[in-house]
């Protein structure tokens, strides 16, 4: 099969179609989404080496559970041995053994084929289109946060960044409280928040501090220093930025002030996939560009471009 | 009045013996504690210039309210204005307009007189000697934690730091679980620990990672990545340390693990003084030195000696 692999650089390549072993399913990839993870991880993140991509629908080609088989399905991406300490705790995607497609240890989403545990599987209402379905892994990263925090309506909530991450969990958060503002760089992708009556501001842009909570999902190491400056006492901090880059933070502020920082990561797929269907979130606009697997080198290339969005893989017909 | 003075550098000197405004009592100090904030404020912490001190017991000598006059007092350390934002949230430790005994805007503990609102005295139960009283604020300041974080009696807990807060922590949370170690650099320090029956490890002894709970109350700006390589994923950190060096910190780790990363700062006096009043924690082995006021400024020189812990300064008879 056609696959894109990273060994330090990125290139295509042919690869033996993937095995599924006892209890996984074949998938045949049909779209995938190039994510600012995968950007990382072609930067060295993880020291991973392989096929990338996480953020996929496909369709089951194989698998020993029939109703499965011939199915449109999204994936979770850790793949956990259920025995460890913390499987048994039902923390699963904190597995002591867990591989995560596409970005430790298991190859990803951008090849003709993918395998993933059938547990790890949901399948998609036919409502909602594939290009629209490959969102639902990073829609579930952004329902990550009301999972971990509890969000009132009257909660005055800042979002900083307005990149892909950054606009799916503004638009979840609206879904909690009407008081939340997505603080970013670029005043074409604050536009698609603000036809969605999200309330935006630009970075450099004075922002009213005190908030109850603060999404720093920029993806860059000095969003965190301005998320302490814009939060309230005894307020919430929520780090989605998985940077590797080592950050200088002047702690006493936090200790004094009592924030809670709190990382963030891998999410629920079921509220993610309802808002999808249901309409309730638009990640359409968010796609700026697509191209077929053979196109995916550059496509990578493109997608690290400040005005693009979501990049869209066409893997399989 | 005699009082110690910082003004960039520390000294005794004379002043005005101050004069209580509206609602506040003027407290003739016994016995005041130095506390590793003082030593950061003789460093230039905060910017503070006055009389340094926040850890006390004293004589209210003269008070509007008639329950109060002639008491024996420790107090909290946060003077309010009790109509900002935070205090009408009923976060009063936050307050916008606030003053900190002997750490903002406000002369403290180390002089013969000081003066603080009424609503922020306790009354001394007479079974707790005068320098047993003195540690009611730093006690305080570790039961903070509890009442921040659940702490059930199956988690395990280290608490990074032998000093004297890190003491008063480990003895804290110990009363909820004894799955707890004290990890420290100082033998004779971990020894009072060990006396008290607590686990206490060596910083260079390996300690298990996977820890509930993690503490960090190092003083040191380093603790809190060591604290991040001990704790579980979803687990707590608990940040005590005010230090205003800045951290370099890789932050991916706490998000992909979803740690909470949690400042603690002052804390409730009732269950610090119960606990000073039945012996639950015991504080006395930790004094290592006494001087009277006049002694103050070398005072504080031993005071930053590793091997010397809780400096208590006399100040009336």
């Amino acid at each position: 099969m056609r696959a894109l692999m990273f060994d330090g650089s990125l290139h295509l390549t042919d690869l033996p179609t993937p095995e599924p072993k006892p209890g996984e399913a074949l998938v045949r990839v049909l779209t995938a989404g190039i994510c600012n993870t995968d950007l990382e991880i072609a930067r060295g993140y993880m020291g991973f080496r392989g096929v990338p991509g996480h953020e996929f629908v496909g369709i089951v080609d194989w698998c020993s559970n029939p109703h499965l088989r011939g199915k449109r399905v999204v994936g979770e991406i850790n793949c956990v041995c259920g025995t460890c300490h913390y499987c048994q705790l039902e923390m699963p995607h904190h597995c002591l053994n867990r591989t995560t497609l596409g970005i430790f240890n298991r190859n990803g989403a951008f090849a003709e084929y993918l395998t993933l545990p059938e547990e790890n599987l949901h399948i998609v209402p036919p409502s909602i289109r594939d290009d629209v379905a490959a969102f639902a892994e990073p829609l579930a990263a952004a329902f990550r946060i009301p999972e971990q925090i509890e969000i009132a309506e009257d909660d005055r909530v800042v979002v900083l960044g307005d990149g892909k991450l950054g606009q799916l969990i503004a638009q979840v958060l609206w879904l909690r409280t009407k008081r939340l503002v997505c603080v970013g760089k670029h005043a074409a992708k604050l536009d698609l928040l603000k036809r969605l009556r999200i309330a935006t501001a630009r970075a450099d842009e004075p922002i009213e501090p005190g908030a109850d909570i603060v999404v720093e999902a920029t993806g860059a190491p000095a969003g965190l220093a301005r998320a302490l400056e814009l939060v309230r006492p005894e307020g919430v901090v929520v780090l989605k930025t998985t940077s590797h880059a080592a950050t200088a933070l002047d702690l006493s502020q936090p200790v004094v002030n009592e924030v809670t920082i709190m990382g963030s990561r891998c999410g629920p797929f079921r509220p993610a996939l309802d808002a999808l269907a249901l309409g309730n979130v638009e990640v359409r606009p968010m796609i700026t560009e697509t191209c077929w697997l053979e196109e995916a080198v550059e496509a990578f290339e493109r997608a690290q471009a400040s005005d693009v969005m979501k990049v869209m893989v066409h893997v399989n017909a």
